[in-house]
């Protein structure tokens, strides 16, 4: 007999992201910030690791929650935080879906944690193709797909969207969410780079959630900590399947300094925004065609060589960008929005693999 | 239609643990070590609060794992570190334990969260009472119980018990695991305060894990660190259902700087020990009963007035202890060995409340 469940037997072996040993690699694969936290952030972290690592951290977060809760203009019990915005959406699957019968929904390609969790929650996959431009369809559109399922007990939207770079408009956003039945998650890991975000949809629908995360614009992946905002009602559910002291003690003494900095952070999200228009420019110029972008990274498709190729010369010349092996998206690279030294170099290198 | 599973709807909201906002409470309510971390991990983990915070953390804590496994004398695949050992707790059941189907079993009084997590996973509660003493049944003892069940999918046993702080042979634990045909998880949270531990048997059996911490012993609660150690088969099942991202990059760093300073937190087992000793000697003196214990806190049966009005009357007076209105243990007061100067405290201050 074995003695572990079945669908867990079958389940991939978990393969963790690219971790690079060698030294002087431009790291463009994995959509971090390349600016550092604010000096008042780290000086803040540094000085809470004293005695109190002996003590339990706050087991909701609260003074935390409390904060966000303030500039999202709701109450604290609208808001959860998680060990990174992935364990909330794993939590969701959990408070929401029935395994074995509900189906999860999201579109592809999208954030390529949603299958995964779906699996490991063994329930059903609902994968529904976004068109060739990435572009949100409208109800009237999923309404003439037969595989779009408005009933569905959980919908993810990664908004703006990965791996495209694509932003949605919020008053699409609030058509689809007006259309669905279940539980609507706008995942706005990438939204502090957008020209707008969808919160106000969390706090008017009652079956809205919207996902941030302090890893990306806040330079905070080491840290692990993510939030939902949304209604009482949705917050309590999830809260009641988490684990009673899931975010870690210096994780949320680092976020609520950040929120004390939002000035600091918000020129970095200038800084990049203005250096991806620059990049796309001069890419162009080499023949590259990239997307739109309303996030730190870009999906672009490069002259000449496959975008595969492409992958193997930048990373001899100690550029790491992404791939993916998906149909939709296999002729394209990934490139995340890196410093201004970074980027100077990839232009160079680019130039140089062209020049072959 | 409630968009929320009906289970979870059923759930009681959590309880978080009493946060005392008032400043001087002797704090002897919650196992928390006395002493601060070493000197050294402190400075590690300041040393590490830098530009790495933007980064991911590794995603396998691959350095800390290796550590372990060297203590242990297990290969890293046998490891498997958590967001506390909690996560890895609530990760068992959904690795192993069939929703609707299966049942988890554990003896009562244990640690509380496990039918929390049987509640939350929506599977089945098996309560099994331990005898008065709270010592461990044998197998013979436990065939002629109707309630137990050998072939339950999931056994958790607290190694030593709490909250009766009762520490177990692994002679007897090992008679028990060779009857269980399911998995059998030995939560040694508190066994750096007994005489022995079990985790020999992690390594001879294919279905035995063994639970520790560094919140307890290495004054770590702040930073969330379990970990598992078992077969390579079963903790592989555990890390294809965990977050990618699971364990924070600075309490890795602790963790790591932890396992370094060996002899630091050893002597501070001992100093815990021997106060242990004294406390349960002092206490004598003045009618208490306590019951032999293995781990950093004591249950003890007040004398003159009822366990709950010592809970209150020592709050009066600044300390606070634990009480469970649990039938098996209501007459007993839960008191965790703090620092020198806070036991002299509780002795001055018990002998105040029964001078009364």
């Amino acid at each position: 007999m074995s003695r572990i469940r079945k669908h867990v037997e079958r389940l991939l072996p978990y393969v963790p992201g690219e971790q690079p040993k060698a030294r002087g690699l431009i790291k463009l694969n994995t959509n971090e910030n390349p600016y550092p936290p604010s000096p008042k952030v780290l000086a803040a972290t540094q000085a809470a690791v004293d005695d109190r690592l002996r003590l339990y951290p706050n087991p909701t977060a609260k003074g935390l929650r409390t904060r966000l809760a303030k500039l999202h203009g709701v109450q604290p019990e609208n808001v959860i935080v998680g060990n990174g915005s992935d364990e909330l959406l794993a939590l969701a699957t959990r408070a929401f879906v029935e395994p074995a019968r509900d189906c999860v929904q999201y579109f592809t390609p999208s954030y390529s944690l949603y299958p995964v969790l779906t699996d490991i929650h063994n329930a059903r996959r609902r994968e529904v193709p976004l068109p060739v431009d990435f572009s949100l369809p409208t109800v009237q559109e999923l309404r003439s797909f037969k595989r779009w399922d408005f009933k569905a007990a959980l919908t993810f939207v990664t908004t703006p969207n990965a791996p495209s770079g694509r932003g949605y408009a919020t008053a699409n956003l609030e058509q689809l969410c007006r259309a669905q039945q279940g539980i609507v998650i706008l995942d706005e890991a990438y939204v502090d780079f957008a020209q707008e975000n969808a919160m106000a949809l969390a706090t008017q629908y009652d079956h809205v959630l919207v996902s941030r995360t302090f890893s990306k614009a806040y330079s905070l992946c080491f840290q692990r900590i993510g939030y939902f905002v949304g209604p009482a009602k949705l917050i309590e559910a999830l809260d009641k399947v988490r684990d009673s002291y899931n975010v870690n003690g210096l994780g949320q003494v680092a976020a609520e300094a950040t929120l004390k900095q939002l000035t600091y952070y918000r020129a970095n999200f200038r800084k990049i925004i203005e250096l991806r228009k620059r990049t796309v420019e001069k890419l162009a110029a080499l023949g590259f065609q990239t997307l739109p972008s309303a996030t730190n990274f870009i999906l672009t498709k490069p002259p000449r060589f496959a975008a595969r190729t492409w992958l193997k010369r930048l990373r001899e010349r100690k550029i790491l960008v992404r791939w993916f092996s998906d149909s939709r998206v296999k002729d394209y690279l990934r490139i995340t929005i890196g410093s201004e030294r970074e980027m100077t170099t990839l232009h160079r290198e680019v130039k140089a693999v062209l020049k072959g």
